[in-house]
Order: C-alpha cells, then structure tokens, then sequence
C-alpha cells in the first residue's frame, strides 16, 4: 500500500494523469478483514465516533438502505486532463501561512478535485479510498433539492408563492402551512426545530437522524419513524419570511413538494434530469427513512468525478455540450449578485462572513460563485469568474476542528481560485 | 397504466423489441406514494408477508444495507433481438394442461426472459417492474458463490481436497474444521443446522436471517449477529461426503474462504471477473450482514438482462465475443452428465426427480444443462443442447403454492427447450 510508505504529510504531485495520494491520518483497520474484528467493526449506533467517520462517509450504503441514483446504460464520458496545478500555501484569517499538506491533513481530507476551464488540474485521494466509489455529500445533498425545485419552478409546476401545503396538505397545520416554497428554499420559515448539531439534547441530534433512519431509535424513544412525520409535527415559530435560520427539515420540506408535484422519488428525477444526460462514472445514492423515503437534506452520496462534471454543467449556465440539462435562467439567479446581496445571511452562518443563502445553495460574498456545503467537510465550490470547479470530500469530526476546517478549505478555494 | 387496462390473465405478446406486459397479481398500492400509507408500509420486519412479497423482491436495497457490484464505466452491450415467440402450454406431471397466461399468474410471476442462440426471444415484466431496476435472486446468489470457487480452484488458488479450516482456521471448531471446500461446494459436508424454511422455529429463520441482517434480532435474541459467528457456532452431524443436505449456510462458508484466499469481497470480485467484462445493463448488488459481508448464501440482486447475458456466457463455454471470462474447464464440468451422475441427490431434493448438485448449481435428469434458483420463484436455466438461456424472476410465497410454482417453472423451462 502506497499509503504505507508516505511519511504522514507528504504529498506527491505527479505531473500525469493518474490520481494523486493525499495525506491520511484515519485508522486503516476500521472494517477491514473478513470479518472486520469486533473492536473495529463501525454500526449504526457508532458510525459517527470520531475512529469511525471516515470508513462511514466512504461507505453509507453498507450501513444504511438506499436507492440508486441511476447513470444509464451509456458509456462513462472522460473528463479531460490539464495542466496540473501545485497546490498554494495560503493565509488564516490571522496571518498565518497554511501549507498544502497542512492543509489536507487538518481537514481530514478524502478526496480534491479541481477543475480549470473544463480540465482537471488537480486530482487526489487518500489511499484506500477508490475514487469510483460514491462518498457521503452530506448536506449538499440540499443543494440537489433546490435545483431539482428551480427547475420545476421555471418548467411552471411549482409556483414559489404558494404555500407549502397547497402542494403538501399533510402539511396544513405544521409550520409550512402558511411558509411558502420559496421563503422555505431560502431557509426562511420559521419552525419551532433546533438545529444545533453540537448538542446531543437537540431536535436534528433527537429526532431528524432517528426519523431519517440514520440512527436505530434509542430506549424509550417516541418520537416520528419516518422524515414525513417529523415534518407534521413541526409548529410554525414565528413570522415566516424573516430571518435566515438554517435548518435540515427545509429541504426535506420541498423534497415532498417535489415527490408530490412529479410522482416521483427525487432519485428517480436526479437520475433522469442530471446523472443519466452527463455520462457519470458511477450511479449515486441516497439513503432511505425507514418508508422508503429518500434522504433530501443530507443522504445523498456520488464520486468526486460526478460532482465535479456536475459543477461544470452549472458553470456552463446549464449547458453540458450541446444538450441544455438545467435552464440557465435558473443557474443565472443563482450567480447573480443580486441574489447574494438581497438574500444575505447573518456573519456566522458560514465560516466566514458576507454569504447569501438562496435555493439551498451559500452564496459566497464575491459573488459570480456558488457553494454546495455539507457536514464534516464536504464542498463543491463553481467559480464563473476563474472559471474553476473545487469539489473536496472530507471526513472531519464535527466539533473545533470541524470550525476550522469549514475556515481553511473555503480560504483555500479562495486561493486556487486566486490563480486564474 | 396498461396493468389498469388489461384483464387479469391476459398476455400481450408483441412481435416487436418492447418487452411485454405481463399478469400481475401483487397489491398495486404497497409502497407507493410519497410517503406510502402505513398500512401499506413494508418494513424488516414485515418484507415476506405475502402482501408484501413483490414489493420487497423487487426493492432490496430499500429495506436492507447493501453493497455494489459494479458494471464499470463502458457503456452497456444491447443483447440481440430475435424472433420473438409465443409461450407454449404444457402438461403438468398429472396431464392437465397448464396455459401460459395461468403459468406466469399461478408462479406470481414478476419477469420472464427466454434466449435462443443468443438472441432474445421473449421478454415479459409486470407492468409495475422497471426492467432496470435488479430484483432479489435469493439462492441464485450460491451458484455465483459456486462459480468463483470454481475458478480460484482452477487457478490453483484454492484446493478443494483441503479442509474450509486451512484456509479459515476461526472455522476450526465448528462442522468445517474437517469438511473439504468440494464437500462444502457439494453440500455434502455434515453440519447441525436445520433448513426447514417452512418451519418458524427452524435454525434457518431463527438465526440465518437475524444474522444476515435481513430480520431485526427479536426480543430476547442471544443467537449470533453476523453470517461468521453463526457459523462459527454451528458443530459437525455425522460423517462428511455422505448424503447432500441443502443447506445455507455452507455457500457461506465458502465466502469466507473466497474471501480469505483473494483479500476482497465477492461483491468486488464479481464486478472484476463477470459484471465488468459482460457489459451489464446496470450495476447488481448484495445485501450485507451487521459487520459489513456479502450475504452470498441469498443476498445479490440483478436485472433479468444480465442474468440472461451471465447465463449466455455459460452456455457458450465461458466466452463472451472473444475473451474468456470463465475457463471453459469450470464450465465443462457443470454441464457433464457424469457430474450429475456422480453428484446425484435424493428425489425430492427439487421439485422433479434426478437432479444433481455440484458447486452450488442444480444439474437436472437430461444432461447439458444447469439450473441456479432461488427461493420465492427466482430461475436460471441454460441448455446447450437446445441452446436457450432463460431467466426467471417471481414472488410465490413459501408454502404449497411455492412447492407448485417450482413444478411448474421446471417443467415450462422444458418445454419452452423442446421447440428447438
């Protein structure tokens, strides 16, 4: 094993095509062995301790049940190679210089993916990651969620001024029933829901991860069983259209809007409206609640290849050669300026200040870039301006490092993105 | 719906490449609608009532943890079309005659492939199947189990005279410390562990299925929670090489030696040696048990496509176009009249008389062809003689209904062979 006789730290920058080995620090012997040993065996109850994250995020599917996400009988289509980049030191908020492999070690890096002008420069995973195998996006899987909404916004079969509960009536008397889709796109309908992640008395901690399925209910535990039920039973808080106030519930929101609307599982639709028309490497996935139901606020999982040809797409105003997969009107309210400034967000509601929200995308505060966000480092950044696609997939603990990881990898994007 | 507009029994048999509609008796509403009603909820712990059954057989991965067996980045090969024909009816072993419409209803089932000299010749699914989405093939998964052992032995890698023991020592204690891999392979290896799947109280629903993951441990349980410990646990009866006992456990077992001998999962390398090579329609799966491992006593699911195309391959001794996917060694050896001879097993043992078994295929009476199935209804049958290949996918409950169904299937399969 390569990984094996890399001093932690090092990292190696070939001049080829052939993907590059990033540092890794995660135990290698986590669910390794037929059988894995007991005391290194990862389950539902301990899939997220800090030992086991990592083997986690890199294979959902075996813990959890899920749906495919399908790529169609086509060949996969080569992403082009470029001219590979070296990777920049950069500076902390405070000055001080971060070197790459620093970098790529204090997050816990997966897998980085960077694209230039429609070319990869940049291409590396830790050892025993196998880059056709679909890796944990966490909450950009919200990201998913917004876009499949914004096109069925513009196609004119969900009208953003309309309650949720116009299309959901389920929802009637939760706090969606007066919400409209798009102040719940934007985060800004208030529910009575605590999304602290940090605190284990929380209701995302409580209820969300039991009800998606994540977690095997506790002792005792009479809360929802299933993603839908949580919703119903959530109380409005508030008047809606204020504040932004992120909250995993939203997205699951419009996934129903979305499922209701079509008659279709979201997975079905990713796969026909995106993953089939790009020539993916590899069918992605999401997880399921416990009534079949898809996972629209973090389940979702797929290779950094796929989201990198994703990310170019929406850079391309939708294009993908010559086929239109996403309207342009709706990647052009994302990139716009405007969006980002009449839909900011309160300092702190990223790791660094200035972002709009919009659509369940982070609208950076330079704007001409969005960002797809998602717990314990996963990102997919798309830079109009320097015209580059970042996509990195980390496996880092939620908690002071999970902080500053957040801070360095969005500096770093900053960087490359500084170059071009 | 064209299920909506058909008459229950009625069978549209096109001339054309569109595959055909065929009868469907399942409960329509099950899990549909987003999200489905309770009542129409299928959960763990209720995936084989009989309501419940087509739902379950045809979304695995829905309800249960799984892992991918990938068909790789090309693009998928299209099987050839031929003449398509219309089914036969047949006598049943008392001389009624049995229609095709009454077959495919009285055998529930879900899908029914038939190839001729390599071209399909009849293609048929419930109008509710999506022809790409893999159903369960339950014990079908041994012969693949079968297979690979069938070609590591022929690599020299595993020697079938030596104890499961030598190459899994943790097995040492239990009835394979002495048993050899061929009297494994052969089901002829002596092990307490009762089969009986109509019985609730049997070893094989008591723990098999909490084992394998695919049932929630019941109050009280204290049995194993994985494949291997149950294994482990399970002590000799009697001598080795003697009578053939069908027997779960036993393709389990030779998993682990599989797994043992190349360090990988079956999953991955049925992707490597047979999904890859064969241009498959989609990627296939397999169900895992509490610490991760391929359930391959019953846990994959495929497409009827690449069931077909896997069945075709060995017909054709093993090749597919010009390469060799499977020595014809291996191969010659499952069609041999006198490995059915040798390896005869006690009328009974399927549903009609003067099977033999080896390597976990079925070897019927007239030689030249072999037969993988799989409970509730799952079939590969493939006759050189006659040079068919045909896939069959259905959801029979357990009970006399079932032991019907097998009947009938077997001796449709002989029919349809006997037109050519």
């Amino acid at each position: 094993m390569l990984r094996k006789l890399l001093p932690l730290g090092l990292l190696l920058l070939a001049a080829n095509a052939s993907p590059q080995v990033l540092p890794a620090s995660a135990d290698p012997a986590v669910m390794t062995g037929f059988p894995p040993p007991p005391a290194k065996r990862v389950t539902r109850k301990t899939q997220v301790d800090a030992a086991n994250l990592h083997w986690t995020l890199t294979h959902m599917r075996i813990l959890l049940p899920s749906i495919a996400i399908r790529r169609g009988p086509q060949a996969t289509e080569e992403l082009p190679i470029g001219r590979s980049i070296d990777l920049p030191a950069f500076e902390d908020i405070d000055g001080t210089l971060v070197r790459p492999e620093e970098w790529l070690l204090r997050t816990h890096s997966d897998a980085l993916l960077i694209m230039h002008d429609g070319k990869i420069i940049f291409e590396g995973y830790v050892a025993d990651m196998d880059p056709a195998e679909p890796h944990t996006m966490q909450s950009m899987t919200k990201s998913f969620t917004g876009l499949l909404a914004g096109m069925l916004i513009d196609e004119g079969r969900i009208d953003p001024q309309k309650p949720i509960s116009f299309y959901v009536p389920e929802l009637a008397g939760s706090a969606w029933g007066k919400a409209t889709v798009q102040q719940t796109l934007d985060m800004r309908a208030a529910v009575r829901y605590d999304e602290d992640i940090k605190n284990s008395n929380s209701d995302v901690r409580r209820y969300y991860g039991v009800a998606a399925g994540l977690f095997p209910p506790p002792e005792g535990y009479d809360g929802p069983l299933s993603i839908y039920e949580l919703l119903e039973r959530l109380p409005q808080d508030g008047a809606h259209g204020k504040g932004f106030i992120y909250k995993s519930v939203h997205p699951e929101a419009i996934a129903w809007v979305i499922s209701r609307v079509t008659g279709q599982s979201p997975a079905k639709l990713i796969s026909e409206r995106i993953w089939q028309p790009l020539g993916m490497t590899a069918d992605a996935y999401v997880t399921v609640d416990p009534a079949g139901i898809a996972m629209m606020g973090g389940g979702m999982s797929a290779t950094a290849r796929d989201l990198a040809r994703f990310g170019e797409m929406l850079r391309q105003r939708g294009r993908h050669g010559p086929r239109q997969i996403v309207p342009a009107r709706v990647t052009d309210r994302l990139f716009s300026a405007s969006a980002r400034t009449a839909l900011a967000v309160p300092d702190g509601s990223w790791a660094l200040p200035g972002y709009g929200y919009h659509d369940f995308w982070w609208l950076p505060p330079e704007g001409d870039i969005i960002e797809a966000h998602g717990g314990f480092g996963q990102h997919l950044h798309i830079n109009r301006r320097a015209r580059t696609v970042i996509v990195k997939f980390s496996s880092a603990p939620i908690g002071p490092e999970y902080d500053l990881a957040k801070r360095l990898d969005t500096l770093a994007f900053r960087k490359i993105d500084a170059a071009f």
